[in-house]
């Protein structure tokens, strides 16, 4: 629907279908710009470039034993039958360092991770040694390099140590401040707006009354938009005001709008030809249940990066959470350098109920499950949010199915991570 | 290993199987006591009783389209070649309400969600009247109740909402927001110290220098401890000084300890003897590698909720790593009400290399995986942390397995969750 004509009150002419809108959103949504932020606080973030080590780690050759370092050479013959004597000179630590070049006979006592002294290239484990007050007897030989950690043998300098791309883990960012990586570039996070719209709204925390029921949609948002690697600036509570929404449309500095309620083709639905006046309302309708009225658009800014993307999301819980799910939590994670994918975990499951579809719609079916027997949630309704709650699950039919017969094994998204 | 005999220098003379450790931490992980928190912030949070609704949602009867609301009665009859003529009355949109009774033969324009007025029990869709000025033309009998969303319909009063334990959804916060509960009690989160001990270490953020490391260890935990719902409280740096250890231990009023470095039994190893001197040391030394001067015990406080558990991490990054993820995160998640399970997904591989493990010893294998097939990252060792951020996952082998052969299927975990 590109139309600049006024939609409202003729019904959805043409859906789009949803692999359009899917490839629409996979094409407008690149990759943000790059921020540089503490190392400590990276995790979960992803990279713009490669990171390449300007360290070795460790920085020193290192005893992987408590033991005695020394050189290896100089106890070649050794054995039970010809035990040989090496003077224990001193002791070194992790942290200290021993400056005395250590001589042939020589050994130093060292901890894990102590530093190994000059004229030395292995180390022999405590329990090989028959210690005799400054004396030790060595029982055996010791290769070079045994029970050495060697200067980089963690990380080497100028390695690749973490890819462009990557979705920094614990371990990582561990790595990065291990070579003294401070800081560290990364995607920054997209910047989400959400318009709330409707009369007969109340803030979260309020008591419904009357007629007025409270918004539910900012509260279940929330956590999602989080979720997705994004950060919400603002939530707007609007009446269906036509100038009043219009203004937050064009004036919003973020980089996603969502809007609900407002959004399907009554007289009180601003949303659809809000977008087309400011920007470009490039979805609006799919053959998806509940979600019909889901939109998608853009409201041009001052910068390529600045083309707002405005998702229009059903008032109706199910609704705004399954157009939310499959739509706007797709874009904000592509924007934020992610997969696209679902971070739900799946599970194949035994149907226990049919379920019917039409060819040509996706239905978003909540599921109960018991062990791997799914179950249908009855009431599907669009506004039926505790069907959500009653189920472990869900799973969209194919758009060219016509449902699944009782005893079909499908794979379901798991709501629980 | 219960004695109170210094255990320094002596090796593990006795290591606990890790199921028994394992058993240990289940019986000593009680949940913690509950909070009351905003619902808007409880999304992950777990519940500590049954939620009943106080409130009906919706509370009042609402439209479930655009359309017009009438006496369904006086519809009957009603037929393309019977058409009745209804007198439109006024309209009611969302947060509205209509004081006056509709009689029959009256009608009011409705949107959806707008309240049904006095008088009226269902609504005719708007495509199936013909408008003329003030008047609708009725094509077709409607029923009783036809697309009407009754009181309750979502939620009813006094019906349980959610049950106690359960770990809250986006959803479920939406729910509890939109029958009026503005806060909900909830399982508190564990509170966490680490104290990272090690003569060589430097803070995060600094530049490695000379025979010092950075502590990565605390920037791995971080996030981790986040991950499995606790709060991390302070991160202590520390000498190995014994004393100042004895203090940090002693005087923490953290729930959980992680001590990192100094766990084993070399002689710069105060954990375990002052877990010993302040509490009881339950566990130290597990066969399991990396992570073997894994240790675990508790320090009496003042309430049974206020005895600490500390664990023993050792200080290689890996170890570290694993003996955390595998021992620490298990007791957070159950302190804080939630599942023991381990939060990685899961994926079948098979093996490209074969795997040796001794019998009576779990291995902390890292894997990097292409497609279904998984090969080993070679170098292995305790302190090699680039080994976790090169692998895609992690296999635990079974204490009772000789390793697993080439070509074998195995399960592993996946880092990326």
């Amino acid at each position: 629907m590109t139309s600049k004509a006024d939609i409202r009150m003729r019904g959805f002419l043409k859906r789009t279908a949803v692999k359009t809108l899917l490839s629409l959103i996979m094409k407008h949504s690149q990759q943000l710009s790059a921020e540089e932020i503490p190392t400590v606080e990276a995790c979960g973030r992803v990279l713009v470039q490669d990171i390449v080590s300007p360290a070795n780690v460790p920085n020193f050759d290192r005893s992987a034993m408590d033991g005695y370092a020394l050189d290896a050479e100089s106890t070649f013959g050794a054995s039970e039958y010809n035990p040989l004597m090496f003077q224990v000179v001193g002791q070194v630590t992790p942290g200290e360092s021993y400056q005395e070049r250590i001589q042939p006979g020589e050994a130093l006592s060292i901890m894990t991770g102590g530093p190994l002294p000059k004229g030395t290239n292995a180390v022999l484990m405590a329990e090989h040694a028959e210690r005799d007050g400054d004396q030790i007897q060595v029982l055996e030989a010791v290769a070079p390099g045994k029970h050495v950690g060697q200067i980089g043998e963690d990380v080497k300098q100028n390695q690749i140590l973490l890819k462009k791309g990557r979705c920094l883990r614990p371990q990582d960012i561990a790595v990065l401040a291990s070579v003294g990586l401070s800081r560290v570039e990364v995607v920054r996070k997209p910047v989400v707006e959400l318009l709330i719209t409707g009369n007969e709204l109340l803030k979260p925390g309020a008591q419904p009354s009357g007629v007025h029921i409270i918004d539910s949609n900012s509260v279940m948002l929330t956590p999602l938009i989080e979720r997705d690697g994004a950060v919400l600036k603002a939530v707007h509570q609007l009446p269906d005001e036509r100038a009043l929404i219009r203004q937050h449309l064009r004036d919003s500095t973020a980089d996603l709008i969502c809007m609900t309620g407002g959004t399907s083709v009554g007289i009180e639905d601003h949303g659809p030809t809000l977008v087309e006046e400011l920007g470009e309302l490039l979805v609006h309708g799919i053959p998806m249940r509940p979600a019909a009225p889901t939109g998608f658009g853009l409201i041009a800014g001052t910068s390529a990066e600045k083309r707002k993307k405005v998702f229009l999301l059903p008032g109706n819980p199910v609704s705004c959470l399954s157009a939310y799910d499959y739509f706007v939590g797709r874009a904000l994670r592509l924007m934020g350098g992610r997969s696209a994918e679902w971070p739900y975990r799946t599970k194949m499951v035994k149907l226990a109920t049919k379920i019917s579809s039409e060819i040509g719609r996706i239905e978003y079916v909540r599921l109960r499950i018991e062990d791997v027997q799914a179950f249908l949630i009855a009431a599907g309704g669009a506004s039926i949010l505790s069907s959500t709650t009653l189920a472990d699950g869900f799973l969209l039919t194919e758009e060219d199915s016509e449902g699944y017969a009782e005893g079909e094994e499908v794979q379901v998204w798991l709501y629980d991570a």
